[in-house]
């Protein structure tokens, strides 16, 4: 038994506590300043606000202004906020961190410079007394967490520089409804796990496109798909990732997931429908939607992978050329579809 | 303008007929014993059978019979027949195949021994006097028939050892709606055809599972997507195929498109649902269901591989091994995913 605090009580956070207090931990869940409601909902009726699902009766419930009483006696802190809350968040649990203790980043997301993942920018926030004594690990792969929580068969993967700290997470997250893979190759899985966000935002597109022309679309979803997975490379490759990351649970079967049903491909279908990006932003607005702002990160990483001559960003990225423009510049996406057929 | 034989006219060979006579080609499509019907009903009304759609008009038909007259002048022949009727149609057009003429396999499916890909067995069967005198080029991508015929966008590619001859039929395929590519990766892209039609029965196994216990598990789905195109690789690379293929629009996408509506997740579906196979191939007998009978392939191309030490069936292809119990030793879908997770 590990005793664990997961910080965030969004959807994927509360799957999160659900799941590893059904493999006989000892979990506190920590809501943030927005979380109220849903800590105190999940206080009085153990039920989540936006989840809808019963979660064990054993997680003890925690408001933002209980971060220490949460933080106690803990040896494993798990991540599950908002991509850019997340540098704030690790500021706060400094003063609790002690030696031996591991970070588990659950957000998706590219931070700002000088930082290429999250879990980067983690290990920055960690005092120097502390470095090589906190482990950081990245978790990625297709968990929906309505899915997670229902108990629903799921992969997963973690990822750590140092790799008997991920088998060390695999062991404490597995049972028999969750399988989980350990890795090294930690810039893999964590911008797997960001990009696959914009791109489904790509895909998305071609639903929506389908939708308003009451027909199917599944061979121009299954290119843009292809062409993610092989731009998601491209970016991957030059920064230290591997191959195979992309190519398995990280990769493909993350983006597989958020295609099928996240909310990152409600976006794009939104768009595809023909609605403007403020529009379609303002009807998502109780969402989050990482991969719209996900694409700033990776334009500023494709720039300087373009810098170092690594890549050729008109040439090994147009798809991601034309999400950008839709996302950012108003271009229409049929238009993209018509030009990236053209 | 090319002079262009399709032969077979089932749904592959028809949507292919009419792309081509879009593109403005001059287009025969000649139907097998099988496709009487289906010919008869093409010359009377330009519909086709089960494809629901109206062909263009300027495709000529012909009964299989008159295979003479429709390879007559032709330099391009696109073979879409059954994979395991491949062989047989290729002694029949040796007869009239000519210097310079390119044929196209549309077909997927693996071989019987000694050949690797369909595109080996052709090659084969070419006389020796016509050898490296006339073409053989395989094709892959995400393109479901009923999509391609209804001008849907699609992304196809071209493989061929010499890349000229590729670049070749991309330029022939090409227009507004479909866009192609080419690659000298002709087992990657053959043996990725072949085999996403297998893995796409073990994806399609949850969404019947899912379906009968009336809940999504699109996680399960997504992490044997994830394993299919790893796996996909393992057996591809030793076989002198590329990642790149397989993390591409013939890997990802094809196996993408299968699993989301072909008829092997279909036949998958119905095994989830709890059918038995036998059941379930009766019910779908007038669909073919190529990926039942590639497992025999595949099964054969991993001994060959486990003998050569460079793959482990049970360690490299865990997915695959329990995709053939299923299919060929009764093993219940719901026993084979628990034990995958166990």
């Amino acid at each position: 038994m590990a005793r664990i605090v997961v910080l965030g009580a969004g959807m994927m956070g509360t799957a999160c506590a659900s799941h590893l207090t059904r493999c006989g931990h000892d979990v506190n869940l920590w809501g943030t300043e927005l979380d109220g409601e849903i800590i105190d909902l999940l206080k009085r009726e153990r039920k989540h606000l936006t989840l809808q699902a019963t979660v064990p009766s054993e997680i003890k419930f925690f408001r933002a202004e209980e971060l220490k009483e949460a933080m106690k006696d803990r040896e494993l802190v798990v991540i599950a906020v908002i991509s850019h809350a997340v540098g704030k968040i690790v500021e706060k649990i400094v003063p609790f961190l002690e030696k031996g203790m591991i970070i588990i980043n659950v957000a998706k997301g590219i931070p700002e410079a000088p930082y290429l993942t999250l879990c980067d920018l983690i290990e920055n926030l960690i005092p120097s007394w502390l470095k090589k004594r906190v482990w950081v690990v990245g978790m990625g792969g297709p968990a929906r967490a309505g899915e997670l929580v229902s108990e629903v068969y799921t992969e997963v993967i973690f990822a750590a520089k140092n790799r008997e700290i991920a088998r060390h997470c695999v062991h404490l997250f597995s049972n028999s409804k969750l399988r989980a893979k350990a890795t090294s190759d930690l810039v893999g899985v964590e911008l797997c796990a960001a990009m696959k966000n914009a791109y489904a935002i790509a895909v998305g597109m071609c639903e929506g496109v389908a939708e308003k022309l009451e027909m199917t679309m599944d061979n121009t979803k299954a290119a843009f798909m292809a062409q993610a997975i092989t731009e998601m490379s491209k970016f991957i490759v030059p920064c230290g990732g591997n191959l195979e990351t992309v190519m398995g649970t990280a990769g493909v079967g993350d983006l597989y997931v958020t295609v099928q049903g996240g909310r990152n491909g409600r976006l794009g279908r939104l768009l595809g429908l023909g609605m403007r990006v403020s529009q379609a932003l303002e009807q998502m607005k109780d969402q989050t939607v990482e991969g719209y702002t996900t694409c700033q990160g990776m334009l500023r990483l494709a720039k300087e992978l373009e810098r170092k001559c690594v890549l050729q960003i008109k040439r090994d990225l147009p798809l991601f050329v034309e999400l950008y423009e839709v996302l950012y510049c108003q271009k229409k996406v049929e238009r993209v579809i018509k030009e990236y057929w053209g």
